[in-house]
């Protein structure tokens, strides 16, 4: 067996290239008491990684120049010096951009091995659902018959909201940066309307969308297109903050119309979290994204990349907006 | 009896003169079935008047042109077609900035007559009370030990907030705009530190004063004091919105920093509110902010304008900072 990695070669400036990424041949490492060895069958690729190749604070430590890409990925069980697994057992875990990895065995979670596709649990059934679930739920408080307005709409995490805001009856409106994406949230996912922020004129498009303003905003991009929509907000309006995607790449100060004047006059809440918070609480909504995907109410999308050489050109096209749906690598075949 | 009242003559552009008013003779009212005549002793201004002068969306209808300016006020009793009242009761209502007012008997409510001052109605024990005590606690929710952070400390929301933080056991870093209310906040008050953000370097005295982060920041001013804050707050930092003095006079659009980033990497919250949200709960806030007061552990401080006519020019020196702690108008004594 021969291992492979992919690490981080140089911090990016600006929007990352395959250069700031190094593919390197490695020995496949032996697991020691408690660990496991993991074969890679699917890898995730996510905005927030581009954070963690900046010095400095974000959610989580920097990755240092030198160190592997970690990130979730689905595998399956080669070795297991631990009792809770056997070999061939498909998990999910923090495996990193490798071939193989070796980790402990309560950094991992059993997947169903039935589950189709398994990425499944990379994408609506795994962070990013559960990231949709908590963010609209918990900070978002959806009520029947209220506006929600979703960026990064045709996302991972876009998709799946738009889906839990309709089945809590809600009239959903989801921006998208092409009419492919659009068609495919109004007449696959049932979203009542869209907006293409490149094509849009963003300040009437909202208007139009919303004639009874903006209740819940979940905010994948922010910038611009969050900019256009603080002034719709409505009393008591609820913004989730879930990712920035549209200044993980500006090398410049993020500078625009202040939106506290909007949160004050409309007794309005504005929202960070991270996935992470609500732990204690990820049973709770596995089962209920479960329960949905089984009664059909839920549809994922997904974007596949074949070939761990892949890895780091499906991350940079994360950042062109290249993906519908989870972007997915997919590394090797169950 | 001749009545006077204070009519918004014109719409301000940027800082309100004096021009903007007129004061006008007028009958003295009749009062019908349940209203009450009340003659005025103390009237409040306050910031947020500034916006009912402009057009456009904000808290409350804005006032018209050639209207009475409508406020809170302590007032007498002089005559009433209510049960609930009797002459000589000492009553808070929105009697407006006139010496004799007639209003519904169920917009007023009965003060104790032995408050001293009388004034107290408009301050700590009254909206600006309410204001600091639901803004904190509900919104902050301050822990023992947490560094709270108060812009517009030496206001009448500001002095208020800055004691009830000392009262739950947190470090309180007060910012003002002159040494003199500085001193006031940290000898008279007990606030741990302060900031003159007309002379300090806000980011270097933020840092200096707030050496283990800011868990919360309760904002009266806006602008440029709370860009400074922003890349301070910690995990889980509360951001109250109450009020953005530093905004109230712009004529430009309002542009800065985002704080979007600085919410989402800390899964910070921030939220606008309005007094009013919490009517339901007014009795308990006016119970326990008059048990503190009694205790001696809630002081107040009040700048007193004289005279029925300087009532315009009061309202206006708040916008400059002329004011320590509630700035108040006594037009009539008891």
């Amino acid at each position: 067996m021969q291992n492979k990695e992919i690490r981080l070669a140089s911090r990016p400036t600006g929007m990352p290239t395959l250069a700031n990424f190094q593919i390197v041949d490695s020995d496949v490492p032996q697991p020691k008491d408690g660990e496991v060895l993991v074969r890679t069958l699917y890898i995730s690729v996510d905005p927030y990684l581009r954070g963690r190749m900046r010095e400095g604070k974000s959610y989580v430590p920097p990755f240092k120049v030198g160190q592997v890409i970690e990130n979730s990925a689905v595998g399956e069980v080669v070795e297991s010096r631990s009792p809770a697994f056997q070999p061939g057992d498909i998990v999910r875990g923090m495996l990193g951009w490798r071939l193989y990895s070796v980790v402990p065995a309560e950094s991992l979670v059993k997947i169903d091995p039935r589950t189709r596709p398994l990425s499944l649990a990379l994408g609506v059934l795994g962070m990013p659902g559960l990231t949709a679930y908590f963010g609209l739920l918990d900070i978002g408080q959806p009520k029947e018959g209220e506006t929600v307005v979703v960026s990064g709409a045709a996302g991972a995490v876009g998709t799946t909201v738009c889906q839990i805001a309709k089945i809590k009856g809600c009239r959903v409106v989801g921006i998208a940066g092409s009419d492919e994406k659009n068609q495919y949230l109004r007449n696959e996912l049932g979203v009542d309307a869209t907006i293409n922020y490149k094509t849009d004129e963003m300040k009437r498009a909202l208007q139009e969308t919303c004639p009874n303003g903006i209740d819940i905003y979940f905010d994948n991009v922010g910038g611009e297109v969050s900019d256009a929509v603080m002034p719709l907000i409505n009393q008591a309006a609820r913004i989730v903050l879930c990712g920035l995607i549209s200044l993980y790449n500006l090398d410049k100060p993020d500078v625009g119309p202040r939106p506290q004047r909007y949160l004050l006059i409309n007794s309005a809440l504005m929202k960070g979290f991270i996935i992470t918070n609500y732990m204690p609480r990820f049973r709770e909504g596995f089962s209920q994204l479960s329960e949905w995907f089984a009664e059909g109410k839920l549809k994922y999308a997904e974007t596949v990349a074949e070939g761990f050489e892949n890895t780091p050109q499906a991350f940079i096209d994360l950042f062109t907006g290249q993906n519908l749906g989870k972007q997915i690598v997919k590394v090797a075949d169950k």
